[in-house]
Parts: structure tokens; sequence; C-alpha cells
């Protein structure tokens, strides 16, 4: 008898996150699932790494039927932790998500759900981010849920690159298809909210809007999501800006 | 008169740490200097922001003389906060370090140095993460400062494209000359530490070896310092992987 591939479920929105719940349903048509989060939210914590601190690992109530921990790290110290003895095996597949919220253009670089997959991917298995762009705690995932099962299908059927996974990010209500794109050009600009707390201290509480520098470009996943498609972003970590590789070589230091 | 340029100075190993003194030092050479960082270390916070929490800035003791802020959140958190009305005008320069240890390679991703250094590029101004590989916190910074004041130069003198930083790891010892390199491709093997506390429960600790992937190239970061070389890797966040781009639009969702 084959041995059933392991799945591992992750994201950044913490343990009782539904979106969490959500991709553990759809992972158990594919394969057999653990889940490993954080108790807290790890939005916006990137790649981040804790190296300054002891890692707590406890395991917890299942989910779904899924072994499930819960672990004091960020998402990617999750990830890491899954390939390192925490299990029988390691994972053939890490998933994350279904995360509450866009991690569409720049944002991928701050996303935790997409830090998980990008650190899934240097571990040489096949790893996908999942994000519904709704940020309401109690989301109606059934339709991301369909495509997240469309498009790990198509994981198992065509493979991954090594050191690739995917950003796929859902829009909100139905959408009209998948559309393979590239990371929109854009960036956050912040305005940070100024308030004084209760004590007469100042605080500062981040906010914004999202600025896209190229919107006449229908290549975008920015694009996708606003006509309702599903963008699907193959994401590596090459950080190296080719386009500038050769000019620094004429540099004279 | 013409205004000096404001410098913002940066960095992830925390306020008290020697190479963020060190480095305020170098930028007086080149202008205005204003500081930034958290009370404690920040290191592998990557590109992570704070989104849960208020953040706390207050003005502490003058570093070298440079008007110097406490700040509670990440790195990235700390420019932002800086290009957000924290001072009288926005910083014509971020740079960050001089971090205690190498952010070669793939640790580019996990780096609070990077990550301040990377958020300097999004807000348009030219943007230098500086390392040395020496972690230890009474390092010699001598030669690394030279190394810090020849390249800064050089990003005068030449300008940056919008976007792009650069990444500069400084071997220990004096270094040979300086190299423009690539990103290795290579990956942290992680080995967690599982120990047991006093009170009996289990902790899990970070250790690892790097491995690389490509030992045999001339081109990269990791062989430029290997060879007592300071690389000088030109950095942008456009995380598409466009190798894969074009493969994947022959999938059938």
């Amino acid at each position: 008898m084959t041995e059933k591939p392991l799945i591992l479920v992750t994201n950044d929105d913490g343990i009782h996150a539904k979106g969490l719940r959500e991709l553990v349903e759809v992972m158990h048509f594919f394969g057999e699932v653990v889940v490993i989060s954080s108790e807290v939210s790890m939005s916006g914590k990137a790649c981040g790494i804790t190296v300054d601190q002891p890692l707590r690992v406890t395991p917890v109530e299942k989910i779904h039927g899924a072994p499930t921990w819960k672990s004091s790290g960020t998402p990617v110290d999750s990830v890491k932790l899954s390939f390192n003895n925490l299990f029988d095996r390691t994972p053939d597949y890490v998933v994350s998500g279904i995360n509450h919220g866009s991690n569409s253009s720049i944002s991928v670089i701050y996303s935790g759900t997409m830090g998980a997959a990008i650190e899934g991917s240097l571990h040489g298995v096949p790893s996908v981010g999942f994000s519904l762009d709704d940020f309401d705690s109690d989301a109606d995932f059934s339709k991301a849920k369909i495509v997240a099962a469309k498009v790990f299908q198509s994981v198992l059927d065509n493979g991954l690159a090594p050191f690739t996974c995917l950003n796929v990010n859902i829009p909100k209500g139905k959408p009209r298809g998948i559309k393979v794109c590239r990371q929109t050009h854009g960036k956050w600009m912040e305005e940070f909210e100024k308030r004084t707390d209760p004590h007469g201290r100042e605080y500062h509480w981040l906010a914004g809007h999202f600025r896209n520098f190229e919107e006449n470009s229908d290549e975008t996943d920015i694009h996708a999501l606003r006509n309702n498609f599903v963008s699907v972003v193959p994401v590596s970590v090459d950080l190296t800006c080719y386009k500038t590789l050769d000019k620094l070589k004429n540099w004279t230091f």
C-alpha cells in the first residue's frame, strides 16, 4: 500500500482562524494532514524567525481530525520545526492559509502566510499560500475552498520547480476564473495614526492605502483580483536585481 | 546654502549595538544623520511589520551627536515611521547596520537589517544594508567603516535605480577588495536543539549550518566573502519567478 502524502497546513492568523480550519478540510481530500500554527495572530511577520528565544510546541485539540500543534514561533519557525523531527516524517507539501485578507503585490514581502509557503519551498517541497481578499474573521470561504482544491490538484498534476512556491489570492464572491500573473509593482502608502493613550502617552498605529504603480497592466495580480479572477503568482526568493547587476559592475569602488 | 541630505541610520541589533554607533560615525561625513532603532534585538525580523499593536517612539540620548529615537517596532516599522512625520523632513537615504553577522545568500530574506534597507528602497530613496561577518558584540569595525564610506560614496556618485537597494557584506579582517555579486543559492539546514527547562517542560532552540548549492560558482556573495572580498548585491523585491511564469500559463485549472 502506498503511503498517503503528508500535507502540512499552517497560517499566520493563528490556530483559531476560520481560514485555517477550512484549508484543513480541503487538504483531507489530498493526503494525511498535520497542522501547526500559533495561538496568537502572526500577521505581518514576513519571513521572520525566532533567534533570541526558545520555541514551545504543544499538541492541542485536533482540527477536523488532523493532529495539531500550537507553536510559540512565527509561521516560518513552524515550518522549520515541521522539517526537524516534530513529526514521524517530514511533510511532502506545505500549504498556508487560507489567509483572512489579500497578499497580492508587495504585501507578499510582509506576509507571514507567504513566509511559511516560501520556507516550505526552501525545504524542497511544493508549497502554496492561499489568501482570500476578505478580512472578516467569519468570511465565507466556500468558493475559496474550491479554488484551493483546484489549484492544489494542478500542483499535484504538474509539480512545482524546486524553491518555487505559489502565491494564490482569491477575490471575495464568486471568481470568474484563475489567472497566472506576476506580482504588481506597487507599495503601501502609510498613514500612521497618532493617538494618545489613557495615561497621556503618545502611540502610533500603522494604517495606509495601497498604491498601484502599473494601473494599466493586465498581467498583474491586482488586475486579476479587481476583475474577480483568482491570481496565481509563482514566487522565488533570489532577490538579486539582475537588471542592476551589470550596471553595478561598472562602478569603481 | 544647500541643505545637507538627511540620512536615516537604523539596524536590527538595537540601539545599543556597537555596529549602529560605528555607522552613525561614518554617515556624519555625508550629511545630517538621524537614528531610529529598537531597545531590544530585532534579529531575524525580516520584513516584519507590527499590525496588531501600537508603536511607541521615544527620543533618547543622541548617538555621536545625531538625534536618536527608540522604537518599539521592527526595523521596517522604524523606516515606515521615518517617512511619516517623525522628523521635520523625510530621509534622503536609508542605511542599515552595521549588522553583527553576515546577511549573505538566503539570510537576506530573514534579516531585519535588510528588511530596513528594502523598506527604504520602497520609499524611493537609495538604501544600503551593511553587515560584518563577525557576531562578536565587540567586533572590530575599523575596516568595515572604511568599506561603508567607500560604498556609500559610490552610491552618491552613481545613484541607485528606484526600488533597488544594496546588500553589502564585509568579511572579518582586512578585505582584499569589493566585488559586485549575485545572491548565492543556498539555505540553512536547521538543527533545532531540544532541551528541557528547569520546570521539566521541553523547548526548542533554532540552530543550524548553511548549505551552499553552488560551491563552484565565483559570482556569488558567499564566494566573495570566503575569499575575503566585500560582496555587494543589488536587491529588489519582485518575487515573481519569471522562469516558472510561462510554464504555469500552460496549466489548466
